[in-house]
């Protein structure tokens, strides 16, 4: 079975690159599933109930997010609507909506998803560490691929926690930073993982927010309005191959699409 | 003229790759000039003036580094007896050591190595943007070809830096977070950008440490005694290509190593 | 000569203890100058012109603030209409408005107010010990007295800076926690020095907040709309006496006045 | 029944206070319980054993501490030697040590010590508001007095912790910053707060170290040994009355004494 996990969708080129690209790299590289990380798809920050509707339509199964979530206000009265739409599982007790699910394709194949995020440079959510360990015995018996987006700035939890999880899910995929790392591999118990997935938007950017902004920002650390950017649209993620009997990994592939302008 | 820029080399593991697989990595690119990121080059803190001395003897020209230079007490001593061992340009006025260093190529060719570090997560030391634009002004007329390395930990203050100096210096390459980006590109003004060259050390790790160690310090957020890892030792950095006349890249490559066991 | 310096005013409830309380402590105390911090002076968050206007009416004679003195767009484009409204100094040289100002009381003597912020869990801005060097250069020959807000979260910070400046500036006021502290002293050199002033706004509240939205933030860790609290508002500051012939001070004593409701 | 609480205690000098003005204190001010924070005793980092026994010979009953309790290795061995020697109770469940402890006085009262951490600019452990939850419920029907240490940076958590616990606890008393604040008061249901009790160590100082090492740390952002200072010792705390049949208080003082030299 192959997944495709893409990395942060950011505004409306994101979007657009979804809409655009998505059908062509389904068919091309034959994929049976699809995860994507959300939480910047409404005008780079947070989502909305039409933009979840709209990213379903695109042959999308699951969403994952991460902090950026709760930015627009609205999420916490629909996020509980959605099913496959997650977000961290360590946040506390008692937030709105849920962090893991389980997917059923067509083929009739379960599918866990898990989503994490981390606590370096972030919010002091719960342990992501024992959030899993706790996450995973819901699993149990329940699904063999499992499959975890862990939203995170330090590449050392990440890897961290690729670690702590290899050999018991199939997948430990990285978000948040925007920018694709190059350290995608199949750790030694058979777990896919990378730090960061990448982005899905505008690449004629800095991690897809106008460039003079954000330059301008770092010149006079006066808050400053976050545009999401336009130029140089990008699709990019990762693609994994999974046994189904055992939730083994054999394969990770990145991708990075463009879309012609 | 061919750059190899070398990321962090961690510890005895990573000095070993440096010795074993440098001279071959050297011979098969034809590199004519190389700069490597030393921080962590003494079992994975700071480093020592018999470690520099081997690095040097190992053909690497010049050495940057970061946050991690004054780990060992000793490099206040001895960091200004070595003209080509730099440190982050934008730690303030009076601090010991250079941020910035001419190069000149036995073809008698200038190179001007420049060394920043961020400031998001890490220490409130000089604007890296200010500072990169005065050291730029120190090296007008006397080199057409600046790297720069940019020690920093989020991927928006490095790219940000990239956009910011595009066309005004050969090359841009992130350091620190000891994972290799897949971003590498050449930007629109001609300058080689990647948000991080990666890691020269131990990967059978967390970021070059031992990983039973570094999952507890996530569990228990206790202070714990970091030792370099042993494991699946790798060069990794980018090679890039310049024009001697005007320092514009014409390509940046991805180099990845591995040491056989 | 005896100076007032009120410590963050919050909101309307701030304002109105300003309005309200002032006047009788100007009486009572024999009050010559009057220093307030108003970076949370418009419901919380930043400064508009009225209010500016307002405070002026209610006999401050000078405005500090602090990093939330940005938070009300408008601000950049009427900070320098005021010369006597200050942001910190430190802020990198091409930001809006002004750091440092020297007044003349009715009585002639020149007073020089310095506003500084800090870093440590701050925004990288320039280094405020270095900042205070030059602006005190400019001072220098004009004023006897000079008074420094330094608006900062770690206490380290705050101290470090008053032993710093002790014996060549009049006072070190800390502001920026919302709560009084009660290291207030003389300082061998002759200035006068607490860590936080305090706050001037509600104090049934979280630092000025409401508490339960405060509570819940805490509780779970996602973005709240924080209004300002009612109840229980009062005045506080700090009044010191300097004399006018050295700048040296006396004396330093907490203010804190409660409204009655 | 009346409860004295010690702030910081910080290496030798802060060690001579306690034994030099405590006995007198007790005297003058007819303490009946006594409770220190001694996370900076050993130097100015850690706690050793002998400096336990030390402080247990000078009567004090409970040892509370902060993040600064793990500096010396050694504690991990002997922590859990000491049933009135606590840590943060919100370090995760596997961390040696313990977090609340109940101790029976000689009038046979007892009292509950509850120790908390704050995660704001600090590790990411925890929630100190659903951790102090559950160890109330531990609490329950053994104790009716209930003192808190809240040992955090930020004034907005420690003080949204007060509200948080108002009514429900007799004292929540701040520890960490080294500088008392003026803010002690009786909340409206009863609970004797403070943000920050102080420190016991040497005021000439910036916070318990040498001056000139924290000045330039501050100035040059480069790693430096922080020794602990030597002029200028004082004992700082609260004192507060509680009633023993509800564990309702009705005063708080504050106390600062200087040690002659
Ligand atoms: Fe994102
Ligand atoms: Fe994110
Ligand atoms: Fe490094
Ligand atoms: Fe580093
Ligand atoms: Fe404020
Ligand atoms: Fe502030
Ligand atoms: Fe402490
Ligand atoms: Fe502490």
């Amino acid at each position: 079975m192959r997944i495709l996990f893409i990395g942060d969708i950011v505004g409306k080129p994101g979007r657009r690159a979804i809409r655009e690209l998505l059908p062509n790299i389904i068919c091309t590289h034959d994929i049976d599933f699809i995860i994507a990380n959300c939480e910047n798809a409404a005008s780079g920050f947070g989502i909305t109930r039409e933009i979840v509707d709209e990213l379903y339509r695109s042959s999308i199964d699951v969403l994952t997010s991460g902090n950026h979530i709760w930015d627009k206000k609205e999420i916490r009265d629909f996020v509980e609507d959605y099913e496959y739409l997650l977000r961290p599982a360590n946040y506390p007790e008692g937030t709105p909506g849920w962090g893991r699910v389980l997917f059923t394709t067509q083929a009739g194949i379960n599918v866990g998803i898990l989503n994490l995020a981390g606590r370096v440079f972030m919010q002091p959510i719960d342990c992501p560490f024992r959030t899993a360990e706790k996450e995973l015995a819901a699993f149990a018996g329940k699904a063999n691929i499992i499959v975890v987006d862990m939203h995170a700035e330090a590449t050392s939890e990440k890897k961290a926690l690729g670690w702590y999880l290899d050999g018991r899910v199939s997948a430990v995929l990285g978000t948040h930073t925007h920018v694709q790392t190059a350290d995608e591999e199949i750790l030694p118990g058979g777990t896919a993982y990378i730090s960061d997935a990448g982005m899905t938007g505008p690449f004629d950017s800095v991690i897809g927010v106008k460039k003079d902004v954000v330059i301008e920002k770092f010149l006079y650390q006066i808050p400053n309005r976050f545009d999401v950017a336009k130029g140089d649209v990008r699709l990019q993620g990762v693609m994994f191959d999974v046994n189904e009997k055992d939730g083994k990994c054999s394969r990770i592939q990145r991708l990075s699409v463009r879309l012609d302008s």
